[in-house]
């Protein structure tokens, strides 16, 4: 039996996402469904993986293809080459799962040096004719023979000069003759072969040239950011074409059933009349709304709005929309679901819910917890007195500030070293992506809503301003000019995606106010939801904005920041310093006060909740001053005094900070992040836990007595032997019952441990003996398993490690299943198995990752713990979880 | 049924070692082959933890030894507080597992006021009776009442100076009385009660202070030293005194049936006439060669050497025998399996074969694996000039170089900062241990072989010199004079306790010869064994040494050795601070023919036994100058030139200093332990790992041509991901592949990785698929599964955590079984699920660690891999495990 590679749109199958890709499946059920689209075919994605191994198109396969060509020239009643009534096709990719702009396209093809005439003749406009032949050319030469695209734009322009035009509308059908006459002679020399003439030849072509783009770097780097498998592969989709550039009564456009930015009802899009889909989605001219096209063409504009409700209500979800409009009369060219900012994502679903459409739970799935970031990006301050220098499009929601950059290199390395950017080009193109990436925000001159910056950076999250045409770059200089003011790279300006706003210099901002569909949303999450969502919060005020987005719990107070504060570090270095435990005791004793004001207001703020408080748990000598300052001081001071032997200042500073060095020399560490930190310190300074647990406990008697329900749950960091918990815990506990004593207030004593290092998940069972619950500390975990250190490894090797696939994920960002989560599901088990009710939780960065939490869900974990503003992205990712099992 | 808490010497029962004690269940056995034993009883370790559970002796305890007494009385025809025929006894523990010296001894209990009077005039020697009453008051007072032991000698000191005396000897009747009555009112003193003078109720109080003694600090510190179970608990033996100190026919001593430190045969001991057994011990008196017996008492002599031989016999091993001879007549008080030096363990094992006392596989499990370290110590180099200071016994073999300290405190101290230390002592005690376990070698003034100093030092295979009684040790000056020659702390001494001699300065250490019984030892053993052994060795020599100790390959070769050569840090530097890869590649290309020669060397040594090569693994910093040293030297110059601004060669050096500081700075790391090292650095720097196989396989290529056969295994370190593994894999058989083409020499290319951190662990199963070998590195893997580094753990909490017993040992000494094992188990049975045919290895410092070896046997590894001298161990350790199973 032959496998059959081609399907055309008609095919009376179903329409297989994974076989046809999204765009292919899409025209197919399309047609089915009555609606207006060109006649065409595809060729399947296991088409494309029998190219890939077979290293070109296989026999059946082009004769699959000529088989469908005949039919095609059947339908349409055209015939490829034929000058009288030629075929013309478009070659498009369509992977099953979208990745606008990131493979080939092909227009026009089956023209040639006859059939452009016959074209001409028949359409009665030569000047269309030879702009499509042009056209064809050019993409052609560029997509499939590789020849660089900026010679052909060299021709152009020199054709332009010589003609004193400055507009492609304006050129002849002469100017194009002349135009074409150039590019033959450019493809002749670059190919070494005349431009091929026959249609069947270029489909052919055309084809191994999309199929071979599913590798091209633009696709791959898109895959990876967007976790797209590299094994599902492209089809092709062979289609007739049709001409928007055929006169006034002609147009192209792409539209969306909804605002993809805002999620308002209602027909969103934009439009050119007399061009080609390319010229829309390219951004070089900037199209017109699509309410303008009820004015221009009242009778296609109703018949379009008709179709987008027939296809939402197909396809339960909003849809984007290519369409054409030949001569009057409306073709679609593609619908799919539309991508969408969280705000519309979520405006959308509730709205979809109301219309009765799709219920709660699918509506819960249908906005992405990783989205959900962008709406608690902060705005610009209302308030703030700002400096505007232009508006441009609002193309993506979220305000940032940056140093102006030019290049997608530039803002790559400058991110590296952890300087923040605004992108600033006249237009994006997908080579822009690892900038689009690495930057704060994108400002364009040129392009509209769909254009290639807009699309990418709404994905992304990021803010985004496009066709700000006031802009007048000079990439060569590094500076643009507004008006009279012109900025050079390095300054800073920031941009406002929610108005289009550009503003000079840094501005001020403030917290996003939620919006009732948000709300509801979340509130259905919370239904679905059977993971507990708390917040990293270390004082009262995070604490209590993460108990509005929904947090249950505090899951990781850090004591240390509270040792940071300026008017602390005295005591806290007297503290360390001490020459014996007298000493270190009275410096604690100052400290005990401060301590408990810190749990008090935290607990306070979280009344009613649990709050993990971790006793402290890093080196001592984080607290110190930085050991190669000193000994730069040192050596300087001792220099100084071979010059100056009498100068008694030096003489003490000398001395002073002898002291100090040696102190702190002492205190050194190889590996600090596998030093003396965490219970280490615990054990062997049990004074410092004692002051720690003492302040915890006294807060939670005064809050008592004030009428509070303080939930506190002490937390033993970097636990490695049940040995290590059993004695802090009962240290705890001793210091716990002192203070009940002393207050006469009752109250729990709960302790647990966080499991951060493997010997804890290896050795859980016994660890759980004596814990009440398990905090997966999941960034060390991650560091320890893997034997790297976050902060050399990303720094060094870790980039390289996740660009080459040495490593499918950064395993920082997303929880490593196979390794750190092993050990993960061992400690829940094991940990489980002795204590079937041990309270089993995650406080690391994973813990606001959708994989993770939906690894976490899996595991039978309790809850998440991740910071305030990730909080509702957590509670949504629990839903999502849930839904999934 | 009430429990039996008391055993009489003579039951008729099993002599059980738990129950009874080592002591107590031989003089059982002793009794019962008719054997001079003096009649008494013991109880039992149960009545122990009996004791230590009710706090104190049980009525039923208390009425069994009532019983048993008067038992006593009637078998002596003595009687408790009869001043007629007073019955005397010792009380002594006797735990399962001995521990000389560790716990608490009452001699003479029995005597009061009273019966002082009636031993005198029975044995019609005043001065002993009243000696021995005076003896006894003083060991109870100090034991059992816990008056400091000073305070006695203070008192004995004065009635000496008064009577003008100096020796104890000298001592008449009327002085003891004297020293009683002041014993008296001292006792009063310090205990408000008078010294009891019922002989029931001081055995009660003796029996109690015994059972106690088993938790003093001193017996702890033993149990954990030598791994001896807290929880075996100790017996009391109660057993009627015989007196050596009745007059120059009487005597006491200490033998063994064969020499302890060199196995030779015939009996070896020392006696004291006129004395009590306590003053061989202490090493108080320097007694006399057992040999000399023969002329001072031949019957005694004659009898004494019919039953050691028949003990030998009995026990099927070489006995230590305390003896006592009262007025003419033997007594045996105890017998135990002699400790003895590595050397006599084997000389004496293979002897024993020899006499057909025991088989083969016992004399391998006579000899402790971790003596065997001894033997392989260095000796004194014959040829060097020595400075012969003075010459004492030769108590514990070996030589050693270090420090003169005076206490056990300091010589810790300076062992922790890697200071080499001599312990200098008038005489040792239990209170010095860790002073003894942290220096070099011991050397005392007095005392002899069988003093605490000898015994201990010959159990931890310490080099050791007693008695070296020419030495005047000025403690409190902190000096010691020999001769007119006075040498303080800090000036350095060495021992040589193979022949006694202490020697001025530190003095060239030579090989040790092994002899053909170690031969024969290690024959055996590897009859029994399946572990292999193999070596660590970075060098042609080394792997000689090692070969010539048995090693049957070469586990792991390090190659960061071979970079640190003086001639090669200039190019290795050059190389890593390179501007490009061209650059690196010159430099590089200069080491390939050095590392050529390395690999040849070591292969050649090794030929036809396998060579684990690891290809380079510590960071690139590792080998750059140190950035304390920069900073300090930039911020000196800078100094500099503000006072002299015009110095040219200062401002030439600091431009220097400043290019290779910000190469430093830019490769410093935060934690290099968990940094760009291992394979990472061949992902990033593939050149050096192609450089380093390039120069593997191009010494094997001519090592083949001349004749040889090389067999190297490429060891990739650090692995923490399949996939590095793969790619890593890849480079070496390509390189391969290259070098044979142009070497035109076929070989082998066998790739395999380094398991070292845990989730190599973890995914070994996807490893095994790119591995043709496991090599456990279970220092970076305890390290990282414990998630402490080493340098910082060991200086900063791990002693402390060893000594508390919040860890049972270092893990980096004796494998975490169940840690770090339990990953090491797991890799195991991942991989060899994967590939039944997988080697596995092991090679960190654990693989020449005696209970370490025997997990890796457990677990069904293929070889174990340690240092040169410790092949030999682990060759005898392995056999161990062998029989174990």
């Amino acid at each position: 039996m032959t496998t059959n590679w081609v399907y055309r749109f008609d095919n009376p199958g179903s329409a297989d996402n994974m076989l046809l890709g999204g765009k292919g499946a899409n025209l197919a059920e399309m047609t089915k469904a009555g609606l207006p689209v060109p006649p065409g075919f595809t060729l399947s994605t296991s088409a494309c993986h029998a190219f890939h191994e077979e290293n070109g198109l296989t026999d059946s396969m082009v004769s699959q293809v000529e088989l469908s060509i005949a039919w095609l020239e059947e339908k349409t009643e055209k015939k490829f080459g034929d000058p009288q009534r030629p075929l013309l096709v478009s070659v498009r990719s369509g992977a099953p799962i979208s990745m606008p702009g990131m493979m080939d396209t092909v227009l026009n093809l089956g023209l040639n040096d006859e059939t452009v005439v016959g074209l001409a003749r028949n359409t009665q406009n030569p000047r269309f004719a030879y702009d499509s032949y042009r056209r064809f050319i050019q993409m052609f030469g560029d997509v499939v023979l590789g020849i660089p695209h900026y010679k052909f734009e060299q021709i152009l322009d020199g054709v332009k000069d010589s003609a004193g035009l400055h507009e492609d509308q304006h050129m002849t059908a002469e100017h194009w003759q002349e135009v074409i006459a150039q590019y033959h002679k450019l493809v002749s020399k670059e190919t070494k072969q005349a431009f091929p003439q026959r249609p069947m030849e270029q489909l052919k072509l055309a084809i191994e040239a999309v199929f071979g783009s599913w590798n091209n770097q633009r696709a791959r780097v898109y895959r990876r950011i967007n976790k797209i498998p590299d094994s599902l592969g492209t089809a092709v989709n062979v289609q007739s074409m049709v001409f928007g550039n055929m006169g006034h009564d002609s147009g192209t456009g792409v539209a969306f059933t909804r605002n993809p930015s805002t999620g308002e009802p209602g027909v969103f899009g934009e439009y050119l009349t007399n061009a080609q889909g390319e010229d829309v989605v390219a951004g070089i001219r900037t199209p017109k709304p699509i309410s303008q096209l009820s004015q221009e063409m009242p009778q296609v504009y109703q018949q379009f709005t008709e179709v987008c409700d027939l296809l939402e209500r197909h396809y339960k979800d909003v849809q984007d929309i290519e369409f054409t409009v030949e001569q009057g009369k409306l073709y679609l060219l593609q619908t799919r679901n539309a991508k969408r900012t969280a705000q519309a994502a979520i405006r959308i679903a509730v709205d979809l819910v109301d219309e009765g459409l799709i219920d709660y739970k699918t509506a819960v799935q249908r906005v992405d917890p990783e989205q959900l970031d962008q709406l608690l990006h902060p705005g610009i301050d209302p308030q703030a007195h700002l400096q505007l220098l232009a508006t441009g499009l609002p193309a993506s929601p979220g305000a940032a500030s940056g140093m102006v950059t030019f290049s997608a290199d530039e803002a790559e390395r400058l991110a590296r070293t952890g300087v923040k950017t605004i992108l600033v080009r006249t237009e994006t193109t997908p080579e822009d992506i690892h900038g689009i990436l690495a930057a704060e925000g994108i400002l364009t001159s040129r392009g509209g809503m769909t254009s290639h910056a807009a699309v990418v950076a709404r994905g992304m999250g990021k803010p985004c301003v496009c066709g700000c045409d006031t802009l007048q770059i000079h990439e060569r200089d590094k500076s643009f000019r507004i008006g009279d003011l012109v900025l050079k790279e390095g300054d800073t300006v920031s941009i406002d995606g929610a108005t289009g706003r550009v503003l000079l210099g840094e501005v001020p901002l403030i917290e996003p106010k939620l919006s009732s569909e948000f709300e509801q949303i979340l509130a259905w999450a919370d239904e679905i939801r059977s993971l507990d969502v708390r917040t990293n919060a270390d004082n009262p005020e995070d604490a209590a904005k993460a108990r509005s987005f929904g947090a249950e719990g505090v899951g990781l107070c850090r004591t240390e920041h509270m040792f940071m504060a300026a008017d602390r570090v005295p005591l806290v270095q007297a503290m360390i310093l001490a020459a014996d435990i007298e000493e270190r005791q009275s410096a604690l004793e100052k400290l005990l006060p401060m301590q408990e004001g810190d749990f008090y207001g935290i607990l306070k703020a979280m009344d009613g909740l649990p709050v993990t408080i971790r006793l402290l748990d890093p080196p001592l000598h984080e607290f110190l001053p930085n050991l190669e300052e000193l000994i730069a001081k040192q050596a300087q001071l001792q220099v100084r005094l071979q010059y100056e032997p009498q100068n008694h200042q030096w003489q003490q500073e000398l001395a002073e900070v002898q002291v100090l060095l040696a102190k702190v020399k002492n205190l050194h560490e190889f590996n600090p992040m596998l030093g003396h930190r965490g219970c280490r310190l615990g054990m062997t300074f049990p004074e410092i836990y004692e002051m720690q647990t003492r302040a915890i406990y006294q807060a939670v008697a005064q809050l008592i007595k004030e009428g509070f329900h303080p939930l506190p749950e002490v937390m033993i960091p970097l636990v490695g032997h049940a040995e290590e918990l059993r004695r802090m815990r009962r240290l705890v506990e001793r210091v716990a019952a002192e203070v009940r004593v002393e207050s006469q207030v009752d109250f729990l004593c709960i302790v647990g441990t966080m499991i951060e290092v493997p010997r804890a998940a290896l050795t859980a069972d016994e660890i759980a003996q004596e814990a009440e619950f398990f905090s997966f500390g999941t960034n060390d975990l991650t560091q320890t398993t893997f034997g790297f250190s976050r902060d050399d490894a990303e720094g060094k090797f870790l980039l390289q490690y996740t660009s080459e696939k040495i490593l499918p994920e950064n395993p920082f960002a997303v929880l490593d299943a196979k390794g750190v989560g092993q050990l993960v599901a061992m400690a829940a088990e094991k940990g489980r198995a002795v204590k079937p009710n041990l309270k089993l939780g995650i406080c690391g960065e994973h813990g606001g990752e959708k994989e993770s939490i939906a690894f976490c869900h899996e595991k039978g974990l309790n809850y998440v713990s991740c910071s305030p503003f990730r909080v509702p992205l957590a509670r949504l990712a629990a839903a999502h979880a849930a839904l999934k099992i």
